[in-house]
């Protein structure tokens, strides 16, 4: 019994200890977590508010003073010192790595020893006026040298002369209303427009389609000039000296106009100026109202139609040429500028993604001026300045995003995108596979009014998340949230009761990235009424008077403002490098599709006896549409049921919620233009500035109107609708399960 | 005491019982897997021996049997039935799931009621000679109905009536030869121009330029007969009585000549006949050299050089026209054939992947043949529908491969790749982003001598693993590898000493797959001894004679040799589903672009002046690919680290070893051949069946000797080396660590 006692008591002991042995066992290996490489959300969440709330008005402020004080063209050299001090103060915030990247591309400055100009001459040839030869400096800056006088940037050098022709904006329609209803030939004149509602480009090429030997180009105050306010210094208004500098090229995405499709390095083989993309071949010049009025008032030929007239006290007649008292004056252009190739810096910053190194999500803006850049860019450059600061401070308390962050200071945007369209190019292959999303940082403010984004469909909900969980800049608004501010000033539609959200266009550094690449994108900014600020852009856009004051004084005297907006960019690249599964909304862009298809065939319905004559039917479209919305809802529903704990199941879902975007791009490239291959957003023809949903088929129904050929015309809208349709459709199959 | 003693007693058991339960929770934490998803290639090797072992000659001798019995024309009933049994057997084998996809593309057949056929006249127009309007049915096979005679698919309709004159074989070097050395010009003849050496829709872009009227091609026995062979059925050679059938387009990778770079679907739009891609504008037609003698016997004109002379025993004058006595008869063709959209169908099943689905390994071959299709393509998909039963036994064991396993049978190859093509373009966003490669089963033996194999440089070691793995299937040589008997046959050059592994030029359903998505490529067939058989093709190549029973009586009368390649491709797409680590080997594409970089700038040294003169340099190419060869070590050397366990770090390398390939697809194309997008491997654009490494500086190149304005040639030449040059760079940072 002793024995067997003991013996029983050895097994119970036994028996306990397996027992025991077998809990810790079991307990231990439930205690283990599958996959310890995908932490929950809740941690990002914490950081996104210490991220959100480190950015301060101050620094921003601080920012902007520092790196407005002196012109910083592209390819100058002041504007490689401030890339040196963005390196180094990058990589003091705490970076993982920054690197200076280099490109030679075309730019173009005006020549320094012979000034442009535009004069009035008289029958012996002798000027009887000149236009100015630069904006009078403001106050404070009088000693600052290096400021480049306004000019068309790579307009040929030449000296035409001629009588004008006044073409209001030099849009499509106004060059097809001069030609064909008030009777007026432009061919061998100098047409002046005005500024405003289209791309300046676009105005140019209009011209030169038109036959014109120049065009001038002017800032008029119905366009340039906020009711009841100031000129600069005392108000911000564009003063009648000031001009609007800018670039005249119609690039459609290429880039370097000399190494379209590839990076411009050392061993990259050049076109010849004669075959470079997109250069106007006439001489274009820009001036201020002051000096326009005295080209103008003396012009005769027919009064135009009221919507043809500005706001200066003249007549705005077409000409050609000037009535008959001064008939025998020509204007005379004097164009000495000189296209160069040129070095420029791009900065990129990284933050290496913790669990996913090869996903990017991209913050990027441009740092080139024409000349302080108040404004434009350093308002954006100052907000990705602090954003970098900000993430410094996170990395430093041991928090490392999922995905690598990648943070972009662009050279030479003022010149055709250029800085970031050679890197897209440059990375092109890396981006395809692994960019998530590029979020653009150009200018932060153009207005007072509340917050502007454009982005991508699949953007909206994140957008609409994120304002939510941030404060309105204005002043009253304590309590009241970004989206509730913005919400109130600018509902999007009766039927939709959110803030409004519009399309991307183009005119900033997301093109490659969005339009060439189709990388889901986004830019958000502080901007002005639309229903009552009717002018374009903002008044000194462009001129000497975008100085660190202007913002100081009139756009953003407490800096909240521009905080609101790095907030907003700053919490979207968060969310996208952080969450766990990508805030992308499929369903949105579901929804964006069936309205733009809308939308769309309703233009073409203007045309009802050509539809049925040459049989154009959307039905294509409609379908491929209700196809992608259910792919959009059925995928969705999965989403719910998804396993995050599983790494590759979650990178499968974050995989198909990223190449979305991708699935919308047409490697064949819209018509005549191989960069621009988005099929559902693009600018139009027409005006690069002007997102177009479907732009073939826009494009397309645009040439109805204006083709010689309608059956050719209405076969190409049918081709449109086409690729329109087989691309909605390839982008459902992305959302339907892998296999 | 007694309390103490029970005390220290109770701390001790909670301590031991602590200690127990800590070392039960460290096992278990620690027995626990990290990552359940990752299991390692042990158990995958063993199903590997079991998928090849499970592949049977008498099998693949009833699969070809089976589907060889009648003609099975693309677009025609027949056609659809074997599909419909491919369908059928694949999924009763055990796939997850077949579908058959249609399109509709452009197909052209002979008119019923009006034949084709070529005619010698005299001066009354009198046929005095008209060549046959079928090939001998073969025994056995007369009561077929269905066998569609010799045509050149898609020659327009046309009675050109003219001289002949007689260009070789047809090669821009031949028509250069004609016009430059013997001072011949062809336009408003018609030319004759034996097949062979280059892909005859090149022979026919050639006459084309040349101004001719019409081309007739025929089988000289130089490039047709194999010495000391019999003709069909008493051995292989081709009957004089045999002709060619084969499409003439020049597509350059198009797919459907009426839709290109989208799916020919319902809702596709369509361009007119006039606007189709690669359609010829001449009238075409294929003969045999019994009605070749005819045509030429009479002929005058010129005896060219010995290389121009095939092996008929007439004096191949070159003409044009007859000579003196026969001076006054014409040659006219009469062609009839009819363009029409048709309905193709492929074949496509899956086995949905284990781990990642969203991976897809693709075997896929055509089923469309000519008339039979005994050795095109039946041997090869008799290959496929073997490696697709094998599969399904693994299956039915529980097997499941990691990725996804796609097998397809292709519609309409014959007519120009038509049915992988739109394929392709239907799901290009799909396979762009998850495909991993590609391996293509058209006919699967040509010879009899040893193995052939075509890929991608990554594919090499995986190649030759595998096939030291199989064994020969020659006789007397059991217990001999399949590598070893191949490189017995086969050494590569004096400098390799491994089997010979060539380029992949075009002509099969991998083309849309490699040369424009840049998926990596491979494909292998049993073939001839390339030193002492120099015909080409195999001699009954698209003629009646190609039935199942000239594979069993002469080319593989055991089906071991098609079983051998059945194991290659079947051993190939498992190992590339299955493997954790994707066996693709960068390094080797590196010892490629080493050798093709000096062997292109080698052929540019051809003019050493030149060069000089415009200032050539293939600098830039050398340094990339020494990037490109630091880039691939450190690749491999960081590979060698890497922890397969983790999931995500794994998923990230497969793709970086995947994307490669993608990383030299050039988005724009190649000059003037927008589909053909892969920088370094595209045929050239003078014979679409030879692959040429740098196919741009190749092209440039060509044209150096046959330009007019020199300095512009070279000056493309500068620019393709300049593309390549970045486009190996680039590739080269895909392979660097990701952030």
């Amino acid at each position: 019994m002793r024995k067997e006692g003991r013996l029983t008591r050895w097994i119970g002991w036994t028996v306990v200890v397996a027992a025991v042995l077998l809990l810790g066992f079991i307990t231990g290996w439930c205690a283990k977590p599958t996959h310890p490489n995908t932490p929950d959300d809740t941690a990002s969440g914490k950081y996104l508010r210490e991220f959100l709330d480190e950015m301060r008005p101050e620094q921003i402020r601080e920012h902007l003073r520092k790196f407005t004080r002196l012109p910083h063209l592209a390819g100058t050299e002041q504007n490689l010192n401030y890339a040196e001090q963005i390196m180094k103060e990058w990589k003091e915030f705490g970076l993982d790595s920054v690197e200076m990247v280099p490109y030679d591309v075309l730019l173009s400055y005006p020549n320094k020893s012979q000034p442009n100009y535009i004069s009035i001459v008289d029958q012996l040839g002798s000027e009887v006026f000149n236009t100015s030869l630069a904006e009078p400096v403001p106050e404070g800056y009088e000693d600052v040298s290096n400021i480049v006088p306004p000019y068309s940037a790579f307009s040929p050098k030449g000296q035409p002369e001629g009588d004008l022709v006044y073409v209001n904006y030099g849009r499509t329609e106004d060059f097809f209303q001069l030609e064909r209803d008030m009777g007026v030939n432009a061919t061998g004149k100098i047409v002046i427009v005005r500024y405003g509602k289209i791309f300046r480009g676009n105005k140019v090429k209009n011209a030169m389609l038109a036959g014109a030997k120049g065009i001038i180009m002017f800032s008029d105050p119905a366009d340039y000039w906020a009711a009841g306010v100031k000129p600069y210094p005392a108000g911000w208004n564009l003063p009648g000296g000031g001009a609007q500098r800018g670039n005249v090229l119609n690039l459609n995405g290429a880039g370097d106009p000399l190494t379209p499709g590839y990076p411009a390095k050392e061993y990259t083989y050049r076109l010849g100026l004669e075959d470079g993309v997109g250069l106007p071949k006439i001489p274009v010049h820009p001036i201020g109202f002051h000096d326009a009025i005295n080209l103008l008032k003396n012009m005769g030929g027919q009064i135009p139609p009221n919507n043809w007239k500005g706001a200066l006290n003249i007549s705005y007649r077409i000409g050609p040429g000037f009535t008959d008292d001064f008939k025998s004056q020509k204007v005379r252009m004097n164009i000495q500028s000189n296209n160069q190739i040129t070095r420029i810096y791009n900065v990129i910053g990284r933050i290496r993604g913790a669990l996913e190194p090869d996903r990017y999500v991209i913050l990027g803006g441009h740092r080139d001026a024409w000349v302080f850049g108040g404004i434009d860019p350093m308002s954006g450059a100052a907000v990705v300045h602090e954003t970098v600061r900000s993430a410094g401070r996170l990395i430093s308390k041991g928090w490392r995003p999922r995905r690598t962050l990648i943070f972009a200071s662009w050279d030479a945007e003022e010149f055709g995108l250029q800085g970031s369209t050679e890197w897209a190019e440059d990375n092109a292959k890396l981006l395809q596979e692994r960019a998530v999303a590029y979020i653009n940082a150009d200018s932060a403010i153009e207005g007072m009014y509340t917050l502007r984004v454009d982005c991508t469909p699949s953007l909206h909900t994140l957008v609409y998340d994120l304002t939510k969980q941030l404060d309105s800049p204005e002043e009253g608004e304590e309590g009241v949230s970004l989206y509730d501010s913005w919400h109130k000033r600018d509902n999007w539609t009766d039927n939709r009761d959110a803030p409004r959200i519009s399309k991307l266009g183009s005119g900033s550094d997301f093109e490659a990235y969005f339009i060439r690449l189709g990388i889901a994108a986004g830019r958000a900014r502080y901007t002005k009424n639309k229903k009552t600020e009717r002018y374009s852009s903002y008044p000194v856009y462009h001129s000497v008077y975008e100085t660190f004051e202007i913002v100081e004084k009139f756009y953003d005297p407490s800096f909240k403002r521009l905080r609101a907006v790095a907030q907003v960019r700053a919490g979207l690249i968060f969310q996208l490098a952080d969450s766990q599964l990508l805030p992308l909304d499929v369903n949105q862009y579901a929804v964006a599709l069936e309205k733009y298809a809308q939308s769309i065939s309703q233009l073409a319905h203007r045309h009802p006896e050509d539809m049925n004559m040459y049989k154009v039917s959307f039905d294509s479209l409609f379908s491929a549409v209700e196809n992608f919305t259910v792919a959009a809802r059925d995928f969705h529903e999965r989403l719910l049921a998804l396993n995050k704990a599983d790494p590759l199941q979650l990178r499968a879902v974050n995989d198909q919620l990223m190449y979305l975007e991708r699935a919308f791009i047409d490697p064949l490239g819209l018509p005549g233009r191989p960069f621009y291959r988005h099929v559902i957003f693009a600018p139009s023809s027409h005006n690069k500035y002007a997102g177009e949903s479907f732009p073939g088929i826009y494009d397309a129904l645009f040439d109805i109107e204006h083709s010689a050929d309608k059956q050719k015309s209405w076969e190409e809208v049918k081709r449109q609708i086409s690729i329109a349709a087989f691309t909605v459709h390839a982008a459902a199959m992305t959302l339907t399960p892998p296999a």
